[in-house]
């Protein structure tokens, strides 16, 4: 008799984006002609066609694989060296950060590397996760049986929460208690916070004093326009012994459907055998690649070189001012609104109080039926963001003003 | 303390295809002149360029991620529903097999699903495995915590293996034990094997008895010949009930390089969770999907979907007549070279006895040195490889028919 993992079991049945998707379908057939106008701020992703560098590389490596003598099959499984080195010499070398090629693992996902990454941890560490959170963190810990079952606030027995509030303005301090593996995202989805280098800096400390591992989710880090605020957990001393960073072309050069992202492991992290003996994570992660893994399509491995070259920044810089553009515009709306806001300024996304202690579901209802507008409720990120809502900034110049006025006009 | 997983650490340092570029390697730099006539015949990786079918689709996916128009971001993770109606119509439908779109799960790689698929099976299933065999299936259940150490054969305490020999012509049987979980390939990787119809419908009846799984990798379904073999598990009957099917694009499309890929999950295919309730697999594996993965590149399932229009399909064809026509020509020379051989009638590889009593690798290093061409050790597919090693087929005709010629110049 075959078993299934009986942890899927434990997860909750609605995840967030199905059920959202659900109730619009059920908005648009109810009011066909208020569904015209229906305005998507939901989910995080990208409205901006590919930069124009990347199309040249696309369709260069498209006609390479058209002729026998530059064909390519089978690549390396953790990335060209033509990939490994531009990331590794543009995100990290030239910012003084020391990084080697190697030590850079291409992928096709931040998403798929966040789970993924557990394949290599043990499951006695004591995982610690923030509240509100990208929910794929807490799914993959839940299916890889490193957790209890959910009470009625949808927290999972056996991870410690780090709630995020505005009282902590969305940053949480490493815990009193000790925990192995932590989880920190910034610029933060969904709250649109930044930790402070002195805010990493506990961080890094906290792991290096209780051999601990951060998971650091850097996915929005061309966001960041404050120049005090660090891109990389590698801009603080002790990272390489305490941290794996994740990455992705998805936010940057607008890879969402395109799909090219990497993993930092530097080969003097280590974590322990089951008998307490050191040893460094890198073979083991590079195993995995290896094993589980073939590699990120050629096209696709080409078309984020380009995102390296001159041509290419200036072109992901353009895209970058145009969604923090709107990210202004939707802050300005929402000041103008009266609502409570946070977020926007480093980050591509919007953390909105609701107003008179409306549920997240109830504010995603109200602004779904009165403005036309999807946003995202911000309990489907943990109990902490129960009374928020988010908002995205990846639209168009026109939707983000359109939306900005709209927020105005609601009647609470 | 952050734990590792133990379980990396049974697994033996030199994977096969590092340790056969490593001997490449001091070779060419030991004997610069031969290095220039070198033939690769050991990794299964296609030679041939991408079909004008799928670049000419390539092109124009390219071209619509750089309008906002028709820019593609985050697509369904499962894939787009252009790619599995094509599938399912295609691969099964129209051969009278009862598979849904919605059953089709469209990856960037078999490789990956064959691993992957172990994050929705149990813990407790007992494994069992033919030897030799594509080393995935071995090494992510150790990487899972399914084996114990490996002894000096390099076999896992708690794998049940499948002898594959001559005598059985390299198709197993069902073992007389209870096992849960039973990885099958056909066209097999590495003999060249195929499984008769008979052969796959006792291995579905012994799955329906046992309440088993079969995880049937068929990446090589496109290179059976014989009409009486079948292409997928699903013309057993019974097999939508006990099967997971894994296809790939990488061998008849030629996208090693380019990475695409599919697996079938029946929705009537169910488990049992760890009380023994019978459950279906189908909603674990779109929830795993969902969390970990993103979706293959937009682009990439263009290029897909280009492999079953007419002029897909005709330029298909080709591509594997190409490499058939070398595997004929190769069996030939084996033949003539006076070799025992297996395999290469419908499959791209051929499965030659060492002479003489010699190791895999003793004739891997006389193959090398003598006639400058690489060939795969038997033994690095499993201890039951041993005395054998595999030709590969996919190379140019040229290259082909110098091997071929080569083989009969050596002196064993």
């Amino acid at each position: 008799m075959a078993y299934l993992n009986d942890n899927f079991l434990k997860l909750k049945a609605g995840y967030l984006f199905p059920e959202i998707a659900r109730r619009i379908k059920v908005f648009c057939e109810e009011n066909p002609e208020a569904a015209k106008r229906l305005i998507r701020c939901g989910i995080g992703d990208v409205t901006e066609p590919l930069p124009p560098a990347v199309i040249t590389a696309m369709h260069q490596a498209v006609d390479e694989m058209a002729r026998r003598e530059t064909f390519r099959g089978y690549g390396p499984e953790q990335g060209y060296e033509f990939l490994r080195h531009a990331i590794a010499r543009n995100d990290y070398r030239d910012r003084g950060l020391d990084i080697a090629d190697d030590e850079i693992f291409v992928s096709d996902g931040s998403k798929c590397d966040c789970g993924n990454i557990l394949d290599i941890l043990g499951n006695r560490n004591r995982v610690a996760i923030t509240d509100p959170v990208y929910p794929v963190y807490v799914d993959t810990n839940v299916m890889a049986g490193h957790t209890g079952e959910a009470d009625d606030s949808g927290a999972y027995a056996g991870i410690v929460y780090l709630p995020c509030t505005a009282s902590n303005e969305f940053i949480p301090e490493p815990p009193k208690e000790k925990v192995e593996v932590i989880y920190l995202c910034s610029p933060n989805n969904p709250t649109g916070a930044v930790a402070s280098r002195a805010q990493l800096e506990a961080w890094v400390r906290y792991a290096l004093s209780n051999k601990a591992i951060l998971l650091f989710d850097a996915a929005y880090e061309a966001y960041v326009s404050d120049p005090a605020i660090p891109h990389s957990i590698y801009e603080i001393p002790g990272a390489r012994e305490s941290a794996i960073e994740f990455r992705s072309f998805s936010k940057n050069g607008g890879f969402t459907g395109t799909r090219c992202a990497f993993t930092v492991v530097p080969k003097s992290l280590m974590a322990h055998t089951s008998t307490g003996e050191a040893r460094s994570l890198h073979p083991l992660w590079l195993r995995r690649s290896t094993t589980k893994f073939n590699g990120v399509s050629y096209i696709v491995q080409r078309a984020a070189e380009a995102l390296y070259t001159p041509e290419g920044k200036g072109q992901v810089r353009t895209l970058i001012d145009h969604y923090m553009g709107n990210a202004k515009i939707l802050r300005e709306g929402a000041q103008a609104a009266g609502l409570n806001h946070f977020g926007g300024v480093n980050a591509p996304y919007l953390w909105v109080q609701t107003p008179k202690g409306l549920t997240s579901w109830q504010a995603f209802d109200r602004i779904l039926n009165q403005a036309n507008v999807v946003i995202t409720p911000g309990s489907g990120f943990g109990s902490k963001g129960e009374g928020y809502f988010r908002i995205s900034a990846f639209n168009s110049r026109a939707n983000a003003e359109e939306v900005a006025r709209r927020l105005q006009a609601l009647k609470w």
